[in-house]
């Protein structure tokens, strides 16, 4: 990895939502390996983990998280959110995030890909997202900025979110599930682009990652649906958050990155078993997005933490009347905020 | 060709910049000879045209534009602006158009890609400049929606506008061309996508496909370097051509494509004899890019005709003054509409 960063400035994060990580771990096991693990319990999960050795690693429980943030505050860990305690209690600039049921791809040639090297180069480069360079990312090898490119718009900006993308069983809803259960995606793109500023994309958790101190209090569990399950297409949390870091991003002249690395996932799950509780979710973001595409925010809003702050407020005003969902998911971002300020500033490590 | 529409729908139009194009056609013989091909004669070439036996087409030369545009006009269509003839007297519905110093490429199989049934996919399925999809054109063949794409916005909209890539030597300008002289673009990007609304980018005239019917009168020769050559990189007219078409586009809804096909390129022209004549290129798009980006058109302009026209009123407006070269162009956007209205209502063939 010919990265200018070293290894202890990076945090994997992974959400435990099943008991046995044996073959999560061990397929992962050459990429991960040098670096520091985070492993969140969700905190519905009765059974015992199951881990094999040979890595450096913390593993968070429900006791861990009822004693940093309170036996009330603890229920927003559940589910695919309990990644975001994760988060919160990492002290590390980077952190790379990949659902548990996620082994590493092969890119076209067969060769296994590096998914923690390509998003720590999708991070540590600029990115660009005041106009549009056809030939995707410049800063990839080999790439360039095309003829008409602006100079004084080459430098680029940061870079704060790196968003990875899936090969085999892709992140669709339930509904397109359901209508085409055959479908799995086998075309690997080998590009890495930056999603234009102003644009609004549906980010998914699944393989992700960020500068946790640039954009941190931004990925955020908040928006919860009636009934979520413990499937990705019956979550929403992801979608939910990705609008507000973009939304943050393209305030603070931050940049977002879309396409490689990809990761291999796996099918499990009942698709049309979820569709009655995913529909709520599709629903949703017929109000979402518009919502989102027509926030701006105040010029005061200089970090991360007022952003959210700010947005969460359009949120009670424009859309906490239509949905109690949304006032809920106000709330949760003002306290997230709050509970970002105060652990961050604590040191906590994991209960023996 | 697995498409809905027809050969006869398709015009195809080389600007002939070099004298002789037997290799070229040769090299394409296999996708161009079942459509009619329309080839311009740069006016400024004084040799004779060599053109192999077994195509469908048509060649327009100086004597033909002198004919149906008046010779005081016909300048405009010196050099690369060429092609834009074509444009004029086409009456098909679809027109791509390659440069004469390309070939067909292959792709990571090496299979031979043809360019023209990529295009007219391209051109054929519904375009989505309203929200990004990660997993890029979801109407791809194994392509789809992901999970949080609003089903409200899934139909997509019409696609006027398909730009192509190229391999080997790609679009770079002088500078970067003469910086980095071995750098070939290799990379294979297996993807197309939709630039999305209100995201302005730098569009080549190399290898690009469009509904004439739909956008046709926003491609026009209007902005003219004042050391312009015979070598892309000497040009800007494709470029400014091209932000006017994109904000016409966002204006009217329609959806502009980039990424497959790919074309080969090959080497040609010294680039740093070039670099004197290019730096006024490099140097405008910073007066050109936050102008276009900041263009808003009325209510009232519903047709590509009216959009242009409004374009060229802003032009002569916030431009004209710093540069006669701003003016000379908002002149001929105006004087282009006038032309397409005419030429577009009567019928012309080439001289015998």
């Amino acid at each position: 990895m010919s990265l200018s960063i070293k290894d202890d400035e990076i945090d994997i994060v992974i959400g435990a939502l099943r008991p046995d990580l044996t073959s999560f771990m061990n397929e992962w096991r050459t990429i991960f390996s040098r670096f520091h693990l985070i492993i969140v319990k969700d905190p519905d999960l009765k059974e015992e983990l199951k881990i094999p050795e040979g890595f450096n690693l913390d593993v968070y429980k429900k006791p861990d998280i009822d004693r940093v943030v309170g036996t009330s505050t603890s229920t927003i860990f559940s589910g695919y959110s309990c990644r975001y305690f994760g988060y919160l209690v990492s002290r590390k600039k980077y952190i790379i995030s990949v659902d548990d049921d996620c082994y590493p791809a092969k890119d076209n040639k067969g060769i296994l890909v590096d998914a923690v090297a390509q998003h720590i180069t999708n991070l540590t480069t600029p990115a660009t997202p005041f106009f549009f360079n056809t030939l995707y990312d410049p800063f990839t090898e080999g790439a360039d900025f095309v003829r008409g490119y602006p100079f004084s718009l080459r430098s680029g900006v940061q870079c704060a979110l790196s968003c990875g993308l899936w090969l085999n069983l892709a992140d669709y809803d339930a509904p397109t599930q359901a209508l085409k259960p055959e479908e799995r995606n086998s075309r690997y793109v080998d590009a890495v682009l930056t999603v234009p500023a102003r644009t609004l994309m549906p980010i998914s958790g699944i393989n992700i990652a960020f500068n946790r101190e640039v954009i941190g209090p931004a990925l955020l569990p908040s928006l919860r649906l009636g009934g979520e399950g413990k499937f990705r297409w019956e979550t929403m949390e992801d979608i939910w958050s990705g609008m507000c870091v973009k939304v943050v991003c393209d305030h603070l002249g931050l940049g977002v990155k879309t396409g490689m690395p990809y990761v291999w996932r796996n099918d499990r799950g009942d698709a049309i078993a979820s569709l009655r509780k995913e529909w709520e979710g599709v629903k949703l973001m017929e109000e979402v997005v518009p919502f989102f595409q027509s926030v701006r925010l105040s010029r005061e809003a200089t970090t991360t933490e007022d952003c959210v702050a700010e947005v969460a407020n359009v949120v009670k005003e424009q859309l906490g009347s239509k949905d109690p969902m949304f006032a809920r998911a106000a709330k949760a971002m003002v306290d997230w905020v709050k509970l970002w300020k105060s652990v961050g500033s604590s040191t906590s490590s994991p209960g023996a």
